[in-house]
């Protein structure tokens, strides 16, 4: 039935782990304000697409993050869900998230939406070429002012 | 230590994917309302166990599902920690889950839960046999009346 | 590029998924009050830090452990975003939460953070040697008193 070689199916296992990897370092780049690992991530002729602005390449992508860690300059994604594909040396995957995020104005939220990917193998690394975002509901939970323990 | 050969190690690695991929397209096709895509995920015999309801076999199932849609307008799914027993054609897992929903009357929750789960292959496709929600706590964040931006 | 064997690969690829597997069960363990599930995780030199205690050795993780349970009676832990790297015999991961949770006053909470973790392979099986956990924030979404159906 499936007529993959032993190789490729390893191959398939790997780079299905180095997508859930970039995935994850997304989550953690734009969480935790790491500038680099978060650029790193992203193909050179990539295109970023959020309710708030879309980048494109390396530039527009880091122009964007910018404006995000501005706007939202506290947030926490937790990606779930993955479904991928990989086609040779290019992969898609749409998975969903849940994320708290803090506005410039002091607004708390917890909200979910998706993602839509495509990323691409080059020099043996695979890299994010497109992502979009969709929100889910923008209802979330009201925050108490302060109660922490 | 690991009696098993290479090429059994490595169709492990594949079932414990496919049964990952499953279980977000349990999530993706009930929160995104694909009936074809949920209804792919079914063995013939299932059995389908929520507290609103159970159902027993592909109309059954069926059927249930459009009673989640009716009583559950909107819900957003995020499936984590998973636990993944394979036994040749048979697995199970124990995963939970943390989930938005609107009930019809417009209430709002975040909750959260845990699922049991049964899985068949058959025809080199895994399918779900069983499922069994258990809900974790009945409270849940209040929200807002809408806080969107 | 890969100059690994398809043997090394494979073992990684179990490697991966055991530790995935090991962060799944410290969520299930501390969540569903499963001691002997949970102190099985440990190392007999692992160290487990949390802002309200560390435990050291396995008598000291299970002080703290029963510590957390007096104080959070109930909570319910998601973990997002592993980034995994295995080394020979030992392993690190950093991970996100967002876990629910109880505190003995009956305050409920909705909360994120990360953990910091180190793993050892002994005798076949991977255990932690290390966890820490840092709070991302500490305010929450407001719980109402009660809005089961």
């Amino acid at each position: 039935m499936d007529a993959r070689t032993l190789e490729q199916k390893v191959q398939w296992l790997i780079d299905i782990e180095a997508i859930k990897d970039l995935m994850s370092r997304y989550c953690h780049g734009i969480d935790k304000q790491d500038e680099q690992g978060f650029m790193n991530l992203w193909a050179p002729d990539a295109t970023y697409e959020l309710p708030r602005g879309t980048g494109s390449g390396i530039a527009g992508i880091n122009e964007l993050l910018h404006k995000v860690w501005r706007e939202v300059p506290r947030c926490h994604h937790h990606i779930t869900n993955p479904l991928i594909t990989v086609e040779q040396d290019e992969a898609s995957a749409c998975t969903d998230v849940i994320y708290y995020r803090q506005t410039a104005d002091g607004l708390l939220q917890l909200l979910s939406g998706t993602y839509a990917m495509r990323f691409r193998r080059s020099d043996g690394a695979w890299k994010i070429r497109h992502l979009t975002f969709s929100a889910f509901d923008t209802r979330s939970p009201a925050f108490t002012e302060n109660n922490a323990r």
